[in-house]
């Protein structure tokens, strides 16, 4: 397939082109993926989330151009917006894509919108992820916007998962910070040079201490980091620590065992999809509709429809 | 069922117990589901969604006492948590619960945190809702903390969405913004009191203009409506204008079909659910085993590891 020779000889054009074809799920995207699978494994995955308002977005670029800068040579961002069900994504992807553009070959950004379901996301990016693996892209960074149990899953399986934080921002993010630390291989506090980032560094803390014990025994403490996209600040920590943390994962055996929990994840999600359009392409759609005219009037439920179709 | 008599009956315990039943997917809560199914349909439900730090949960609240003081005689309000993936839904529970406890007791308040997977918090989200709405509670609030794709999912089949803002978020909030405009019936600009309120209601005024030729086709443009949960400004207009488009709904044909669509989609995810189990249990688990040993050697990908095993 030339388009596979080609994204492995390293043409940006023709990546895009596969990886428009692997996020649309055609039959060329799913035998290239196909191709490709045997290739993958090879870069370190870097989850970035937090809530909105954190800056995310731009730390993800800095990170992605100070690896650049220390040598690695082609690195991929995949910025995840499952928050804008119809055209908002395009904000955000029309902004990183502007950088790029204006910046350094050796990265290559794709923004992912919603598309029609979760589970379609979730599965489009491991795809593209998995391309731009194949394709020598190492590290991929997995930026998601939005702080929802969706963004979550999405980053959760990467090998290292970043939480970025700021300062001055209200009390129900509070509440989702207790949730998305538990996730954290690295806590970032980011806009660092606004008001209130000691109090935020305070706050995270006290969450970490709380985790002690847990951590002791997992043999990684999240290392808890200030930076600021602005200023450059603690950049070259936060990409010291990611690195610490790919070693260690490494020597434990925990990036194996998140490749493996990941590769199973997206393996039950694509049975799942495949056995629905299995039993609807031998299922008479008159049964079907008739069962669903008596659920919409309210005669069965929703799980009696089921159990009256599946029998 | 002595458990669902005493739920019709008024039982805020019973209530209760029934409700966890529900949540957990027990024969007792889904057998309780089926007996109530034909009793639902009544209950205005209002979803409740915005980013995080706009002041959801107290608007709820307001809004919930409103509701009882123009005269409902139940209310119910599901606070749905789908940021905390491990223990952080707790926090906010445990807030709203109080107010629940100390306040008024025809206002019902149940929390759900993340329970597995996003699937398993939609289903028993509309499980509660429909065992609210059978027990008499009308309206129901659905309020969910966050702003990802699944919250947007949960609150978008409300029959009215409550969108909330707040002036003196981030950028990253103004792109979540465009997304989640596009399911609102309502927009409500909370924190009222605080400065900057001017510049948000602008920028949303101007973002509804843009909508306007598609408001005029459906018969229905959202209000601006400006509120403060803390002063009680504005409280009163929104309860006007739920009922107004609950009033819209009624006249347009949009309730019977955001209806038919909900029951539809639960419906359909219950499918998927059933086919995987019925799937799981024909399988031999050794067969499963070795394809899924192939898969994370990275001899086949995840969709050949199901091509394999479906044939």
């Amino acid at each position: 397939m030339e388009l596979v020779e080609r994204v492995l000889a390293g043409e940006r054009l023709a990546l895009a082109r596969l990886l428009t074809q692997v996020e649309n799920n055609t039959p060329t995207g799913r035998e290239a993926l196909e191709r490709l699978f045997p290739l993958t494994g090879r870069a370190h995955l870097v989850g970035i989330t937090g809530a909105p308002g954190t800056g995310k977005s731009s730390l993800a670029n800095r990170l992605a151009l100070g690896m650049r800068k220390e040598g690695a040579p082609k690195v991929g961002v995949v910025a995840v917006d499952p928050t804008s069900p119809f055209s908002g994504g395009a904000l955000l992807g029309d902004r990183l894509r502007m950088k790029d553009v204006a910046g350094d070959s050796g990265v290559f950004i794709r923004s992912m919108a919603a598309r029609g379901t979760l589970g379609g996301l979730a599965r489009a990016t491991a795809a593209v992820v998995q391309v731009l693996d194949a394709a020598g892209y190492d590290p991929v960074l997995i930026e998601t916007v939005g702080a929802g149990q969706s963004e979550v899953d999405i980053v959760r399986l990467a090998h290292t998962v970043l939480v970025v934080d700021a300062p001055g921002l209200g009390d129900d993010i509070q509440a989702i910070k207790a949730g998305i630390l538990e996730i954290a291989d690295l806590l970032v506090v980011n806009k660092a040079d606004q008001p209130g980032v000691e109090n935020t560094l305070r706050a995270l803390q006290a969450m970490l201490d709380i985790g002690e014990q847990r951590y002791a025994q997992a043999g990684w403490k999240p290392p808890l980091l200030r930076a600021s996209a602005v200023t450059g600040e603690g950049i070259a920590e936060i990409l010291a620590a990611i690195r610490a943390h790919g070693e260690y994962l490494g020597e434990s055996g925990g990036r194996r065992q998140r490749d493996e929990t990941r590769l199973t994840r997206e393996f039950e999600a694509l049975l799942q999809e495949e056995l629905l359009a299995r039993w609807r392409a031998g299922t008479e759609p008159e049964t079907v509709a008739a069962v669903l005219a008596r659920l919409k009037a309210r005669k069965i439920s929703p799980g009696g429809a089921v159990r009256e179709l599946l029998g």
